[in-house]
């Protein structure tokens, strides 16, 4: 489980950081991407690095602004070009579909896979075995949503050490026991399963937040999150600034990040104006009051450890 | 007047080549530029270049497919959020409008400009002092338009010399006769205005066509134009492949570069699988034709100078 940043900039693209998207990668849990915002040339961003559109099935729009939509119908174009054929679903608020399908349609553009449109509110939006996905409303100038995606618990290891203390034969039993089946053995003893399975691996929680000024969502979507990934349109002293435009600063994810108990805070949506030393000052206010801040760049991968 | 090349690419961004926009620009003679085709991250390439935003006045869509267009809400945002306030007007097939006002509509754009949109058909779509630009529809799979921008002659200059020969002393008068006014001397003499102006300085033609396969409509287009963009999506042994798919070969642009008289040729919409040696190939093939051939590439810029 990985997040790498395609774009990490606000409003218009910048020399050094372009317009909004993240990639959740779950390759290695579940072998597929998910795509949290797509601003212009997100599809030009993923040439550079090993991301392959056709592996992004779910796309989670967080609010309309331009710099966070703009780059879907390219996006979804070039995936059907370069031979994509998955259906793929769009998670955003309503008016997503509306944007989309006129894009396509005017554009003559026939995708070679199914879009389905998911419109969000509060709650819980998607859910399989793996994954829970809730949203909650933020409070932005426009209808904005943060996402808290939830790693279900992994079931314990199968403890073999135990079963071999016991003479117990490895066989097709090792395979029921796992799934904690009550099993009799030949010489007539009854196993519970549930005995010889270790403790679960509790799931991950990534909390990735739309544009937003400081609202009471922000801390129950970040709870104990192992990553949260906040806006910092401003800085330390231009609260007041940030309130206007619907914006945060960076020391208020760092406040709303130590009070949820998250385990890192990855600060994106930089405005321009920070490059070189105000970049690393941003980061030092920051991390005066959540010290497992970063800062984000474009093309920064964050592992997001099991816990 | 100058070319400036933003993307040559065909279909899907590659890493060479952006998809189609190009730049003409009139920034000595009369300050503006004018964009033909804006695809996705056009304004991404304008970062890279010294064109202003605020400058762009006109844009020219030649056609509604994505590799076209898709850079258009992103462009209009960004201009106006850098202070761009002078009215644009986009150029268009029906449809665009549609595009356009939806992108911004969704996304709660407010621009600080006012927009004019002109569905374009065959004959002349725009005309002031200075320029006349004609349309002529082509042939591909959507509706598709190709451009002739024709500068108008430059007047002729006064011949103060011959004046001073006669010793008409200058003053207002001066003014008159370059107009080529009747004028009466302070003795009665009758000067005839047209009689003291040189002759006048013939304006430049460019021709701009969008994806197309071959059409009479663009030798008409063409006809003696100082410099012709024209696709060349495929190469001298795919004239099949170009037919069936609505593009045109090299071979075949160098061939209608050489019947209407164009000054230079310079190929566009180069797929992705011609770099390097194919590429110098793309170009030897038609120069083999044509050898004012030039397959351009992102950032090139081309003088048209005046003849
Ligand atoms: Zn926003
Ligand atoms: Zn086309």
């Amino acid at each position: 489980m990985q997040l790498e940043f395609l774009g990490t900039g606000a409003g218009s693209p910048g020399k050094f950081r372009n317009v909004t998207s993240v990639a959740l990668k779950l390759l290695d849990e579940t072998n597929e991407i998910w795509l949290f915002d797509c601003g212009e040339a997100t599809q030009h961003q993923i040439l550079k690095t090993n991301i392959k559109p056709r592996k992004i099935d779910k796309i989670f729009i967080s609010h309309l602004h331009g710099d966070h939509i703009f780059g879907l119908p390219g996006f979804l174009s070039s995936r059907s070009n370069q031979g994509g054929n998955s259906e793929l679903t769009i998670y955003g608020p309503t008016g997503i579909k509306d944007f989309v399908m006129t894009s396509l349609r005017v554009s003559e553009t026939k995708l070679s896979y199914r879009i389905n449109f998911i419109d969000i509110k509060d709650g819980i939006i998607f859910e399989n075995e793996n994954y829970i996905v809730k949203a909650k409303e933020l409070d932005h100038r426009i209808k904005s949503y943060g996402f808290r995606v939830s790693e279900k618990d992994h079931p314990g290891e199968l403890l073999v050490e135990k079963l071999k203390e016991l003479a117990i034969p490895s066989g097709p039993i090792y395979g029921e026991i796992k799934q904690g089946k009550q099993v009799t053995l030949a010489d007539g003893t009854i196993i519970e399963g549930k005995d010889f399975i270790g403790r679960p691996q509790p799931g991950r929680v990534v909390t990735i937040l739309g544009d937003t000024r400081q609202t009471n969502n922000i801390e129950i979507l970040a709870k104990d999150a192992d990553a949260l990934v906040h806006e910092s349109t401003f800085g330390k002293q231009e609260g007041n600034l940030a309130r206007n435009y619907y914006h945060s600063t960076n020391v208020q994810a760092a406040r709303i990040a130590r009070k949820s108990h998250a385990k890192q805070l990855l600060l994106t949506h930089i405005s321009a104006r920070y490059t070189g030393k105000l970049e690393h000052q941003l980061e030092k206010e920051a991390r005066e009051i959540f010290p497992q801040t970063k800062v984000v760049r474009d093309f920064d991968i964050v592992d997001i450890p099991l816990p």
